[in-house]
């Protein structure tokens, strides 16, 4: 089994993702996350190029990886000074990294027009930066970039920069396809030639997504002998991103009997974890559809399939999911069968029978409310409270009901915030509790309004904090205003011991937020009500 | 060079997305943008499945493609009956589609487990059906379900299904990846075994992309003979999707030096906007990394290579993006440099140097306004505001000024809905306007208000509308209370020859939306005028 390097550069090429921005404190998250997953090299930034990345080499200093290397990236050395004297290198140095990967031309183009140097003295340059650099650190890596054009443009002297990178101690020559244009066919003929060229050199892939070609680019060079694929999780970076190592782990993993080994089989199952995690970090939203890890990923929608696939589930699906962390789902759709619900009330511990009148009245309501937008796969709290409310043996009981509530935004000047104000009559315990709040816009001083007249009745409110607000606008369809269009609102709330997710859908915000702000705050009152039941028990 | 025949799926196998429901009207607009991007084949949906499919294919009678063939999606005959009875084959036939594509179990495990047919019965169900079809339809293309898996299992049972539909007269044989887990190498294996045992067969490939091999399973399959690719627009479908025909198509064109033809270099530039109709028909956002189309395809953030780009672009760029239809774009962050703005007041029309104080203070009120989480990247007209605004001399005059608004909502029982109403005083070319209106929640409201206010003094405020409104979260970290979070507001508006975005930020949603809004409402009077300057000029 050939072992397969894994080089994550999430935090520095996935960092220039248009929609990414990454603090200190994220990197590191992240950075603690791939370790645990099992990646082999980290890269963590390029120390000088901006406070941030020389900040985090800082800060790792008093951080231990468990398995992985810490890399930092940076460039061959400036032409006017020689590498001694070179501040990106030394820069490198200084940031204290197990090991270091740095860039050079490897297109005589480029060299020439980008860099205005001679193709003899960007060889040069080469050479003494991997030079001196090895003498300071035990593993460096060179990226040749622009590589797959340079070879098509001049393949000797491309070839060239590798033989002075590899003679001058690079551990791993990195084959770059800086701008993405590349096909598989191209990828495996190149890595052929440097095989034949350089029989003793340890070569890397470096891949772009431009062609939606990343993926299958890196185990094209995989199969032709590369054991290194650099890329990030997700697939994020600049322009179309780069190779997506969730999706390159499982398939060297799990698609070539096991010829090829990356992470262990027990990390393998935290690939969807990670996956998710590391979006969240980025504050991007994850794919549903995405390879292996997707919510749809092992989805299944159309009745035939659902049906054969509860006969045997590898007839439909081209490997375990659990094997990546992820789970098949029969999906709540138009095709939502009453299996479903006996499934899903289980999960809460009602055991029902598939022909009980109240599994299709349950069945109708939960069709009826996700063609409206409600996302039950996502706000599970709010699916708990609408079976709940409709088995009714349970006892949810009204903890609270809205008489009306007002909320007023004022914006007095041009070049003044809005105050914003919300009132609410709710009827509590049989009490009319009138109050009001202001609040850092409506929907915080409705949540405000709403507590202050709880507050004194349940005074566990007090535990209960919303950690996260996520706003989508519905059927923004071309012949629709946009701003009148449904909007849906998950909010997700957390006290001492767990976590929760409502929702709530309208063509109004405020609506819409009130809905997931009510139910929050009764499944709170609820859940306390049931522990204390079963503790009493 | 080698016509390859694109066939679309989007409306059957896309519309299969767990977040994809397309009424008949949707079908009918997408058919037609594919017919104009000269998409040889489009399937409209399985006739007598459900009655939105059957009722596209009774709408289509009244039409007519300019090129493309309609065909009809369906599966072998029932095995109690003949496939004269059957009401699959009739329902197709009754369609009146150009062609018919049914799927037939390709795999003798999937036969035995899933249909409970003798291996023979399956053979003989698989000839009936093709030669029915074809007694009654001048093409008729085969769908071998589970081909690579099959081939696995039993390779000869496999091929011998294959047989059994080309000897029975179907024009293509394609080899369907049904659950998505084959490799490329296993793609161009599986094809030259089925070119050598048929040799006299047309091949085509339906691949899924469970893998992240979608599209590059289809190239394999091309470059070893198959003249026919099936897939979706933008990869939408099942589980992780199709084949993305958005990046096979310039693929094919682009990438094998005129090797291979699909549609006509003239229809290539309608690829990005064929993508982003479909996207919004079928409600889901365009993804920005999406490569060759998407948002951040051509887009370069990096300060080295920005001014790279600016000496030549082919060095970074693997290939023109007017050819698909889209365009370079370079994005202002916190690693702009005083080029990035030379480079967009260009594009304004504004030729500044890079040493005048004016380009050092709009970087500098850029970096503040990227930080605070204004999106510019996303925004180019509030961006393009912002520049004319500062340069001043390009006479961006103050079209109206805002004295006050209030918005309130009020709800005003348990179950009614909020109504929402915006008053608003401006001054508009030196006279007052307070007005107020209603609408479908507090944003929209604003929006009527401001409109309602200005129509009078400018009419051609008609001829614009909003097409998109998304609401992001910023900052909702675990520490700080979601809904007193910041959030980021952008709107795209639209008139009859453009569209632009605008964005607003602030903590309060409603404050954001106005800044958002009153942008865009500034855009389309700046950009009247400007235009008009021009024609008068």
């Amino acid at each position: 089994m050939q072992k397969i390097d894994i080089y994550d550069t999430t935090l520095r090429d996935g960092a220039q993702s248009e929609d990414i921005s990454l603090s200190v404190a994220d990197r590191l998250k992240i950075a603690t996350k791939l370790d645990e997953l099992g990646i082999d090299y980290i890269e963590g930034g390029w120390p000088g190029a901006n406070p941030a990345d020389t900040e985090f080499f800082q800060e790792m200093q008093n951080y231990s990886f468990k398995n992985a290397k810490l890399s930092a990236f940076g460039s061959t050395h400036h032409p006017n000074v020689n590498a001694e004297d070179d501040n990106t290198l030394n820069n490198i140095i200084a940031a204290h990294p197990n090991v270091a990967c740095i860039f050079g031309k490897a297109c005589e183009v480029h060299a020439k027009e980008a860099l205005r140097l001679s193709p003899t003295r960007n060889l040069e340059i080469i050479k003494n930066s991997v030079a001196y650099l090895k003498q300071n650190l035990s593993e460096v890596f060179f990226d040749a970039e622009h590589f797959f054009d340079g070879l098509k443009h001049n393949a000797e002297y491309t070839l060239s920069t590798l033989k002075a990178a590899h003679e001058s101690g690079a551990d791993v020559l990195v084959l770059c396809d800086t701008n993405g244009g590349t096909m598989p066919h191209e990828v495996s003929e190149a890595v052929k030639t440097v095989k034949e060229r350089l029989p003793n050199a340890k070569i890397g892939i470096h891949a772009h997504n431009d062609c939606e070609m990343a993926v299958a680019n890196s185990l094209a060079a995989v199969e032709m002998g590369a054991t290194q694929v650099q890329g990030t999780i997700n697939g994020v970076g600049e322009r179309c991103g780069n190779a997506n190592l969730i999706s390159v782990i499982p398939c060297l993993n799990l698609k070539y009997k096991n010829k090829y080994q990356t992470i262990s089989a027990e990390n393998l199952a935290l690939l969807r974890a990670t996956s998710i995690y590391v979006s969240e970090v980025c504050n991007i939203s994850p794919f549903s559809r995405q390879a292996f890890v997707g919510l749809s990923a092992f989805a299944h929608k159309g009745g035939i399939h659902v049906s054969a696939v509860n006969r045997n589930s590898s007839l439909y699906e081209h490997i375990d999911p659990n094997l990546i962390g992820n789970r098949q789902r029969v999906l709540l759709t138009e095709f939502a069968g009453r299996s479903n619900i006996v499934f899903l009330a289980k999960r809460f511990g009602f055991h029902l029978d598939k022909d009980e009148p109240v599994v299709k009245g349950l069945l109708n309501e939960l069709k009826i409310k996700s063609s409206q937008g409600y996302d039950f796969a996502a706000a599970e709290a709010s699916i708990e409270l609408l079976i709940l409310r409709k088995l009714a043996r349970c006892g949810v009981r009204e903890f609270f009901k809205l008489k009306h509530f007002r909320v007023l935004e004022s914006k007095m000047s041009a070049n003044s915030l809005p105050l914003s104000e919300a009132s609410v009559v709710l009827e509590v315990e049989g009490i009319e509790e009138h109050t009001a709040a202001s609040g850092l816009g409506p929907i915080n001083a409705l949540d405000n309004a709403l507590r202050k007249a709880l507050i004194n009745f349940y005074p566990r409110l007090n535990e209960m904090r919303l950690v996260d607000f996520k706003v989508r606008v519905l059927n923004a369809s071309e012949n629709s205003t946009g701003s009148g269009s449904f909007v849906r609102v998950l909010i997700e709330s957390a006290d001492q011991n767990n976590k929760w997710v409502t929702v709530g859908v309208s063509y109004n915000i405020i609506e819409a937020s009130w809905q997931a702000l009510a139910d929050s705050v009764i499944y709170k009152l609820y859940k306390d009500e049931y522990e204390h039941r079963q503790q009493v028990k």
